[in-house]
């Protein structure tokens, strides 16, 4: 494969679950870290160089960029045990990533985001009006992923996939948003089970 | 293939996509409507049968149900042309469909949703307050595919794909949302190209 790199702010769960694909891929990845908070993938550079939608994670391969972490995480693992070789599994995988994007990182990445980097005395009212239905839906998102563990190791048939991998992201903190995971009981054993998967790279390793 | 059906909600975008990749490809699709503004996609049935996040559009395949409107049109399409043959053009196309999700449909498709189903007047007060930053966000996203299009036919290589599909969907409505099209004649020239496909069909058909 052409030489690997990660735009990326290391902190960021979307960046993490390209990381942690790798990871189990035994896939060499060069990082490039970018300060989001100092608005650094706003530069022109970047826009015109590495995305123009002024976001990262971007997977660089060779001289081309990919956006999009789930998109980046797919193109990884395309072909490897970690995309089952079923046709419906295989759409059922990007059901709950396209489910990650959607009803997840929007609520439970964004919420951790406010509190934890920005800090909440510094948002604005736009925001801090949403505070209430993110923690709603957050919790919505949560209870979900419960109901579907409650009877299966890992989100898609008997192993790690990329289903698995995209959810860990930014469920595995977020207490940091402040999302208690107590009241989720499956989702905290299966955070278990994915930790300890051979391979597993910790996000701030 | 089992006998497909689709549980929607016709005027949605999401639930017009599966109809469209289902129309390309030749595929028969059964359709059962629901009601959403009547909360029919929230009945304990609907719940427990259908989809648990209470969502339409669900692809129905003999008796599994498939929701996310992205990964149902990747059920339909796995193996036809509809996805490229490439690695990389493959994982391109996924990025344009986790964009769709994230940066479009939430604002393009939610500000149409809002004014013309809902009712602006209708709208609560953090809904209100959102509506600013949708506008800008929708737009955004529209320059951004009219930046990648001002030199290309369709989003990925030179053939229709689900990248398009997905992004038909909401941006040909996006005016209902109050999101005028003019400033961007690369999408409009790419939305007549589209539907000038064969095996093109309307949202309304």
């Amino acid at each position: 494969m052409e030489r690997l790199v990660l735009h990326e702010y290391a902190q960021s769960g979307n960046c993490y679950k390209i990381r942690l694909t790798a990871a189990h891929l035994g896939l060499p990845l060069d990082r490039r870290e970018y300060d989001i908070l100092e608005g650094e993938t706003r530069t022109e550079e970047f826009l015109a160089n590495v995305n123009a939608n002024g976001r990262i994670p971007v997977l660089q391969i060779g001289d081309r960029y990919l956006p999009e972490s789930n998109a980046a995480c797919f193109f990884l693992a395309d072909g490897s045990q970690l995309i089952p070789a079923d046709r419906y599994a295989r759409s059922d995988m990007l059901r709950w990533m396209f489910f990650e994007q959607y009803n997840h990182e929007p609520n439970i990445a964004t919420m951790r985001f406010w509190i934890a980097f920005v800090g909440e005395d510094r948002l604005n009212d736009v925001q801090k009006m949403q505070i209430p239905g993110k923690r709603e839906a957050g919790q919505a998102a949560l209870a979900l992923m419960d109901n579907h563990l409650k009877d299966r190791s890992f989100f898609i048939g008997n192993s790690l996939t990329l289903a698995d991998i995209a959810l860990y992201a930014y469920t595995h903190v977020a207490p940091e948003g402040g999302f208690e995971l107590a009241p989720y009981p499956h989702v905290a054993k299966w955070l278990e089970r994915v930790a300890a998967q051979p391979g597993h790279l910790a996000m701030d390793a």
